[in-house]
């Protein structure tokens, strides 16, 4: 049991002994230890060891210059000098917001980047500024198109956080696939099977296999098949992968580069690395705001009070489940699996630094 | 077999009648051969008969006076006066469009509305403007949020249109649910029942009853049950009403207007009327069109080109099918099933005016 601070102070001085500025590795562990306290590890410690052993192969810029190369009253490109995607990514959504308080909403499209952890991080500093905020991002290939067995496009999250008045904000972010990449490795380990509905095999049978990505398979579009609305899911990851990177220059669909070392960067790209797509929308270029969060609180209790089936003890609103479990995290502390804890201390041994066992 | 033509004009008839004006009326029946013309008839003349008799019923104003109620440089509200969807929805893309044209990006929340028939015909107009284009709206309440059996949303669909160079434009449009409701109700007529994944009886059980709505059921949404990612539906469903009515000021949710006389307007709601949201993002706000379109040829050749699974011939770009049964309906003429033409004959009995069956 670790508390998050702690656990940010030691990412932080992993990611210094990388080569990163200080305040550059307490950006990049911000958004890690959220990622934990809001109950996705599959996006927190983990993924140390990507960043580390991408930086081993000399594929992470520990100096990003993150700069602004297109701009207009409402819009920016930014270019993430193909450092840590958390540093393009924070400094594009302070861009859209900067945008917003002046032209009513702000869009900037990232190129360069690499894999930023969580979306709902970026959508959510939208809105203390009484704005909504929105994060794309594409990612690297796995997932077949609908009626194909090529790995085109990434799990493509989408995020989307509104504020409301006394209610706390709607949250949603989510993967464009029925489920994230993590849990096909958790059954892997527990040698279970999956449901039918995530994957597919290398011709395009359904199959509950976790480990048939290794064998040519692919994962399934959000709807899982055509029958029910795989089309659809398709639609929602494309339209991601074209904000993300057809209007910043990255890497599209099969082209984005891997966010780990032990996959080669895809050859016959024309953009560069990762793209991410960030927006804020100034509430009050539409409605008082007053009287918009207003009227959030009563769809949130609207939707908040709908019966629950038979079965269930409630209905959530988007974010709920993310909001309890940070609040009881903070205050328990954060529980690392075994081969975690041991990854981060072969890490810490190898950077010299400290890690409690 | 009809021509397009014909339709449009018999239309736009029907329309003059009820007492819209010769334009007004122009504007509808376009939106209606559209979707006819792309292979939506769920959207086409089968829906003539529910304007037609919310307005026989005084809920359709027919001289609306569709306008802009609050505007910033890159943002704007539209209210439609309760007309019919499609001169509400007209004007507001026009807006979004005209507002990119200096700002780089338009935006309009739209209340006070009614059904519009298909989304994507509104986010297709940016097209020849080199913007992408996006419509998204709420719909009155069918479907049950995860967990939940109460209808508190409609399919609320998303449509996003890029243009491309060579190549024919990207353009989504679908609903956030696995199905339209159109399909229960040829299920219904054919007396079959449907898969499951499409609906939920009123104690929140999976059924493959297309007659469950009227039985307290609901439509469930994309991803069908929690295990394959309905909470992600549930999230995207929400998302298009919080824009679609929130930032307008229309009704949300549970509060959506019918778009049929048969059934009440709901009590309680603080909103007003139907809710639709608009963008329209000028490419070049962030590349170069020219560039960016090459690079759109690029995205959906690469796509075209994916690999086939077992048993299929190729792999769709979103667009493809509607594109093709449209070039093909515009030279063959469009077919309306027997219930239908008898309904439009009735319709044109009652107001007089020719229909050719």
């Amino acid at each position: 049991m670790y508390s998050h601070d702690y656990l940010f102070n030691f990412t932080k001085s992993v990611f210094m002994k990388m080569g990163h500025s200080e305040e550059h590795s307490e950006s990049i562990a911000a958004v890690f230890i959220a990622a934990e306290l809001r109950g996705h590890p599959s996006h927190g410690m983990i993924r140390i060891r990507e960043y580390y052993e991408l930086w081993k192969a000399g594929r992470l810029n520990v100096t990003p210059v993150v700069r602004i190369v297109h701009e207009s009253p409402g819009t920016a490109v930014v270019d993430g000098d193909n450092g840590a995607g958390m540093l393009a990514a924070e400094k594009s959504m302070k861009t859209a917001i900067e945008k917003a308080r002046t032209a009513g909403t702000g869009w900037v499209a990232t190129r360069n980047s690499n894999h930023f952890g969580i979306a709902g991080y970026y959508a959510m500093m939208a809105l203390e500024e009484d704005m909504a905020g929105i994060c794309l991002t594409n990612a690297n290939p796995l997932v077949a198109p609908t009626f194909s067995v090529s790995r085109m496009m990434g799990t493509n999250p989408i995020a989307v956080a509104v504020p409301a008045l006394h209610q706390p904000p709607f949250v949603a972010d989510f993967a464009t696939t029925p489920i994230a990449r993590g849990k096909l490795a958790v059954a892997e380990k527990k040698g279970e099977k999956v449901a039918f509905g995530f994957v597919q095999d290398k011709t395009g049978r359904p199959s509950d296999d976790p480990t048939i990505l290794k064998a040519g398979g692919s994962m399934l579009t959000l709807g899982g098949d055509r029958l029910h609305g795989s089309h659809k899911g398709y639609c929602l990851s494309a339209i991601v992968d074209i904000f993300s990177a057809l209007f910043s220059g990255a890497g599209f669909g099969p082209f984005v580069p891997p966010s780990v070392a032990y996959l080669p960067v895809p050859e016959g790209r024309t953009g560069e690395g990762t793209g991410h797509f960030f927006g804020a929308v100034r509430i009050d270029a539409f409605r008082p705001a007053a009287e918009f969060k207003a009227a959030m609180d009563e769809w949130i209790e609207t939707f908040r009070s709908s019966k629950p089936a038979e079965g269930q003890e409630r209905v959530l609103i988007p974010g709920d489940p993310e909001r309890e479990t940070e609040k009881r995290l903070r205050k328990e502390g954060i529980t690392l699996v075994p081969a975690i804890r041991k990854d981060l201390l072969s890490i810490a041994g190898e950077l010299d630094i400290a890690f409690g066992n």
